[in-house]
């Protein structure tokens, strides 16, 4: 792993999903949660890996489908499962509590004390594909102490479109070298450093549950490697 | 005063310059050094006087002007007091002293505790025509404890330009009428009121120095007229 600090870097921005929170707990009580109400023997593991979003934001990021926040994305997302398994009917109070199951995620337990220490550095925000709303309200309630909020809504476009990244550089009133991209995802990473910003992979072998087989590792050449967010704010002095 | 909760309001947004800081104290400060460095003989309170922006940004808003940050709008604006008084010859530094003094504000000795506690009920977020990263630092140095960063920035126009209050209402992700701005402006109280937002004033009577004649009124049927935001707070039920 790397050791020497990456010099001139003034703002950090994380992915958050997955990086900085743990989102596949809570979004299993939910779906958890509503089999019980509507006693559906359901393999929700199972169902979860079905409720994929990427398809849905590489349309929006081509324009073949109009903006959508993700909240919305999730929704349209969410009829693949459910046709699956065949539920139908459900409220839009119940499909709400799926969606919104995302505003109240844990941090994973190195994130808020990681972030804490790296802010009296650095200026920190998100970069994610969340609606600003979104990560606001997961902000309040898992106690992230961003400096400010920056989502794909920001850009209107999903990462990795270049626009999301220019739009943080931009709004940061930095040039890319000046940021770097935090993530577990070495896809976001990759985006990033097309870009010119600098790039941190903080591995989440836990994201996807315990059979995880996908970013247990770097795949580039990134700037710095670190094990937890504390590992991190001292490799970037802080 | 008015001494109902509005109902039904979920965010908070905050005129800043004057509202919730003291941007007059510091910036004049800051022409003072630069008078000491440079020996100049001049009337500072005069000279901040003609430091007048409102001409630019309404240029920007029609298009005029191409989009500029208020940190460029400043140093554009900065040409005709410098005209005026006959002074040249300026390094980028000596300017930026100038210019990013915004950065570094003092709050009024109500802002943050009444923050603080509205923080607790509602999403509290600025909506400045600064800099979004000039909001961002200023938050840094003052602690001002947001939940968020809205500025004109995010929107490409100035308040009063419909698209600012708009801009943040979605990003927001409520409607119009779930959003009060907290200023202590009745222009801007005037321009969010014509778009169905709610409205606090929050009188700021030492904003222009001792002899302000302006805003020490509310001129509107605004939602909540306060004393401070700590008033502002008990009237909110936060």
């Amino acid at each position: 792993m790397s050791t020497s600090s990456p010099t001139g870097i003034q703002a950090l921005i994380f992915d958050t999903y997955g990086t900085v929170v743990d989102w596949r707990t809570t979004v299993l009580e939910a779906l958890r949660a509503l089999g019980r109400s509507r006693s559906l023997a359901i393999d929700w593991e199972a169902f979860l890996a079905l409720w994929e979003t990427r398809a849905i934001l590489d349309r929006v990021n081509t324009g073949e489908l109009p903006w959508m926040t993700m909240e919305n994305v999730h929704r349209l997302a969410l009829e693949t499962p459910l046709a699956h398994y065949g539920v139908t009917g459900l409220t839009d109070d119940e499909i709400d509590r799926l969606v919104l199951a995302r505003w109240r995620l844990q941090p994973w337990p190195d994130s808020v004390p990681g972030l804490t220490r790296l802010k009296q550095r650095y200026v920190i925000s998100p970069l994610s594909n969340a609606s600003f709303i979104g990560m606001v309200q997961l902000a309040k309630f898992a106690g992230l102490p961003w400096d400010c909020i920056i989502t794909a809504e920001n850009a209107r476009r999903y990462k990795p479109h270049p626009e999301t990244y220019r739009t943080a550089v931009s709004l940061l009133g930095l040039r890319p070298e000046q940021v770097m991209l935090v993530a577990a995802h070495n896809y976001d990473l990759r985006a990033a450093q097309s870009h010119g910003l600098g790039t941190a992979f903080v591995p989440r072998p836990a994201e996807y549950g315990p059979a995880q087989k996908t970013d247990l590792a770097p795949e580039g050449a990134w700037s710095v490697v670190a094990k937890d967010f504390l590992d991190l704010a001292g490799r970037l002095g802080a």
